[in-house]
């Protein structure tokens, strides 16, 4: 199985910004801990904090993954394009949030990509883009959601 | 680790409506895989029709409880009620969609529970219970969100 | 032909209340004219305050009825729960409404069940079901909608 | 008993228009239909594509009919001066739709009419000009609304 | 000066409709008491249902007149078509409302010919035109407005 | 006929400002002008920018004259405070407003005073006060509103 | 005096939860300090989690008792059905808060019930009770309000 | 215990205006109804029509009174001076309101002062004086609020 | 090729009104150019400023022509009516705006009419009906849109 | 004549994804098309995924080309960026959509970038870039819009 | 050069208010200090918390001072009268805030006194007059904006 | 002190684009004027048409700067992402805009950066990024805000 696990803007800051909060992980520590618990997963990782390069990020992991795990941050509310980007590619694609942003700002409630994904997970800290993996992995073993 | 299981409204019709597209599980065959799956966790599974009895359930299961899975269904959009009972308790509680509800009407896309929960899970169909209660386990094992 | 009536909440107090306005006549005392006046229909009669008791009751007339007439009251216009188990049962189900709510408060112009119903009838009093029964049969005498 | 039917803009096309849903019957085939139904009701038509028209028609309806059967079609959703017009005369104006309104597009499913109308008969397809008849014939028999 | 007085739908009904509150003058008779008080001025009067034929009458009267006096009714909230045509002549168009339409339901607060319009008269019954062309005339010496 | 004027902020400016736009009258001058032109009516003119001295003016008014024109300016589009003073008073307030405030600022065309007064005249420069009181003359010699 | 208080959800929690905040006394242990203090009042008392009991609940009290103190909780801000049956009885309701639902958040301030109600007593803890309890006193003994 | 009372526009007219209504009591005659029935107090009362003033009345008020009781009347659902000054003063105030703004026009439903005071009394009539002070005196007694 | 070109109100002014903006062709002469360059299309044309006859034009034009120009002016922006006779006809219908409507007011950014036509021209002057025609003869002649 | 084309995100997907829908032409390919239909136009094409070097190169195209065909894609309905430099260049840019926008998501027929161009290309596939072609010649070559 | 410094409702307590948020300088202390800083401008202060007497200070102050600095604080957002009164004034006006308005309710993100000002200085505290004073002496020593 | 100042789209155009209106100015010879007043301060500029680059930018110069001037231009009022980045940094951020954004379109007065900024400055021309330089020296020679 091969996974793309595309970030977006300030996610770079992991591990740097607020530890009290984020935790002192920064993301590549993160996937060391994730590609060491699933040795049979191929994984590539990206960050960007520009919004086409996303959309470039996405439309290639489109071309070779079995699926996506998404973070776009902040443009998740803002985004059109990142939204087409994901309504064009055929692999599915997991909307993940490191935050509950169910429960910060009201702008942040809204998603422009979710329509377009299989699915979210929100809400449980860098550990939900292992649920959302699980999610995923279950879909592709062709036991499909119910 | 005790879990309870709250779902709502049209809930109890799983796997006798629409088996093409919900699948032909009901939600007591499900649970039944999941307690093989888990045997180390205590379940209760209860489910309801009637807004003010799912308040009633979670204000109980904050009593014994370590953890809360809430599918509240229609409810997830229009009640104020569940989400201060939500709020009441101090157990985490994840809240769990079946389908998508941010590819469905935009009314759906609007949870007046999600803010007092720890996250959601949604559009990975009855697996969701499965991912979110991976995600309680790893805050209830004290390893907390990040 | 077998048609379940589902009356929703302070529908209980019909012929009690403002009979100068309502009528002196009780649901009941109705009932028993339908029933004279349809004498080869099997009617079902139900009435609760309840949201989630209506839910349950469209989910079980779901199961042997030909047809459900369904005065929802107060909740047609809050209810995505009653609306979601309108829409899983496959039977017509017609919206009535004994006053013209659309010659009321404007939050009473909005149905959250009838985007899932086969039609609606409001503003000619009790006479409503009447003329709603007659709509159902004609659509089950499968000379259907034009 | 004295009845005018005034149609809206487009119902002209009837019959014509996809017969697969529409049905192959033109307006004024269904007519004779309701003439034979009802011969002792004296009965009108009209249709007209012009919004003014139409409030000609009502207010000339309202000089010498019993009840009004109105289907203003795409007007009923932005015309004030057909509700003015229906506010303006003294018989009882029954709103009807062929197709359930409520089930299209949101700005059908407001009505400008609906507030001066004693009442609507939606969704039952061109059966619901019957039913519509029905209900105010029963209160024109002085029964009255309930 | 030549005056053209154009009124829009349901106008046609004054003086028959509720003469306790509207009187019983028709506006043909005002018309004869107008033309009395001002003897000198060349009157212009029209009526239409139709919001197309308002549209023409004012293209029309564009030629020919020094001023205008429009009461485009229920068209006044909604036409965009009249907005147009009166911006489209060069002779000042003065709105006059019979009945205070501030005091009515809130989407006749609204006027789409308003911006296009020398000013508005409104609330002070038939005796508005009046007070309309007065005002009119003020302008059309030259005096202007200050 | 005794009647109050009443001015509201930055009318004090009148023929001090932009006399290009507003004219060089200013209004003590127009005052003039209208009590030679009305010399049996009983005048009172006051000016204030104070919200709240304009309701006092209002009040006082409303125990010795026979007839308000108001023109609150800004005040017109804030203040309910004001609205409350004209609805307490039981002589006619007619509305009065120099420039066609529908042709300016959206905020410009809501009135909070409106829905109390007898009617309103606007866009007729310092000439709508002089309509304002013909309109109101017409309604105090018990003519009254058609 | 007949008294009916009837209590909405969550408020079987008082006491129990947050005492720092809400204090350590049960609503059933308040009830004691009310009743003493007015022992010339008959008090029923009744809480319910469910949004149609207590459609119910006030149906019954409207038949025997002199007053209603209702906190309707969550409901007061959703609820068309409890607002219906307070408009349906006919004695005075007194809606309480024990917060100030003000300066919460703003779906709280918004009370589908309060229209219907005589008066609201918000912010005072449970001591609104007693608040609400005097006003409705005063009431009955006909002084009425001013 | 010092209490001042603050009354806003309008509220000079009481027992003058429309006596059926608000009843034949002035303000002054209740303040001496309320002095005599709580003799321990010491009251101040003063009433303006000027936003402005009554900023200034709640500062003043702020530095001597143990608490203040505050009818904005109109500037209530405008004015973010007079909440900003509720904010400013360290005393508890409550809000009073004679009539159940609730039931009004739905502008009144709104307060910019309430999420700055203690809690709010409105409906009671002039009783709702005495109401507010009984509840802020027991809050000033450190009872606290519940 | 058979082309129907329909304009809407006011459209009857072109070149007559304001020529230094609209230019000093009207309609009729720039017709005679169109079919000059396109010598092998038939063309009808025809303008009305009444939206009912537009219905009707569009609905004629639907039984011969190949495709249909329709400039609806005003009416773009009100007339559920037209956008219903489009999507009643199976032709493509090209609208066509010979002003750039994006860059005026806020209301003639939406098109009731635009989601049941082929596509769009606006800006490009009266150039924009040889553009449309192009536009649907490259449909028509089977290569489709891409 | 020097035309700029610019196409915004995922266009670079043209050809390859859904060819049913989209064709199997690539905008290059097009590119290849449209130059051999226009020899003596000097064209110049680039695309990018990333708002801000759309904005880099409208601000290029600005200092040598005669006119802008520009399909912002997803930007067009957010990028006020884009908008503020299509302002800033002097030459006429055309905005040209290949699907018709305005029959998809509403959030789609909003254009921040429409205000500022000379006009709009929507619904006619590829092609809709000859037809702007073709409209900013017939401008260019001074005959200038109608 | 001659500045007018107009402070807003509640800016009195400037000093006494919460010192550890607000300093403890009061408005008057550092009105000291900016003299002494600007020995050769001549400064007027003035404070109000009368909407209507700052319409006042800014008509005085625009015939002698050469700028304003105007704090308008709570009117900032409600007052009309305070907007058209800067807009009436030729002198240039600086809208100072203390605080960052951004940064607190929304209600205070809207200035209805932004538009007729130079420029904007928010959120350096008392500073901000300073800052404010700069910006204008920049554009009255005739360099202008850029 | 060490000041970053980064300035967004369309702001590289600045001294060639309407030197009429912006002036003849390019920012880097308003850079010069500025590092000359201000010899001690370390200054970086920066600009970028990329929002993504202007996230990073931030996040650079928050590591090194003491304080950062932003001209987000286009941004200000879309961007979350950089609005997160300035949450993100810990030194202080001005926000600039050269022109008086809150007199320009009505989405120009919002910001998505300003809640998370110490300040604005706008309408003051290039001078405002000395004011806001000043105003942030102030601070960091910790006098503070008041």
């Amino acid at each position: 199985m091969k996974i793309a696990i595309i970030n977006g803007p300030n996610l770079n800051l992991l591990g740097r910004r607020e530890p009290g909060i984020y935790g002192s992980l920064s993301f590549e520590e993160y996937m060391e801990q994730l590609k060491k618990a699933y040795p049979k997963v191929a994984f590539s990782y990206s960050q960007s904090n520009v919004e086409g390069e996303i959309v470039g990020l996405i439309q290639e992991a489109g071309e070779w993954a079995d699926g996506i795990l998404l973070n776009a941050a902040a443009y998740t509310h803002t985004s059109v394009a990142i939204g087409d980007a994901v309504a064009a590619v055929r692999v599915p694609v997991a909307e993940v949030h490191i935050s509950n942003v169910y429960a910060r700002e009201s702008f942040r409630h809204e998603s422009r990509i979710g329509p377009h994904c299989q699915g979210v997970v929100a809400g449980f800290g860098l550990d939900g883009y292992r649920l959302a993996l699980e999610g995923l992995r279950q879909i592709l073993e062709s036991k499909g959601p119910q």
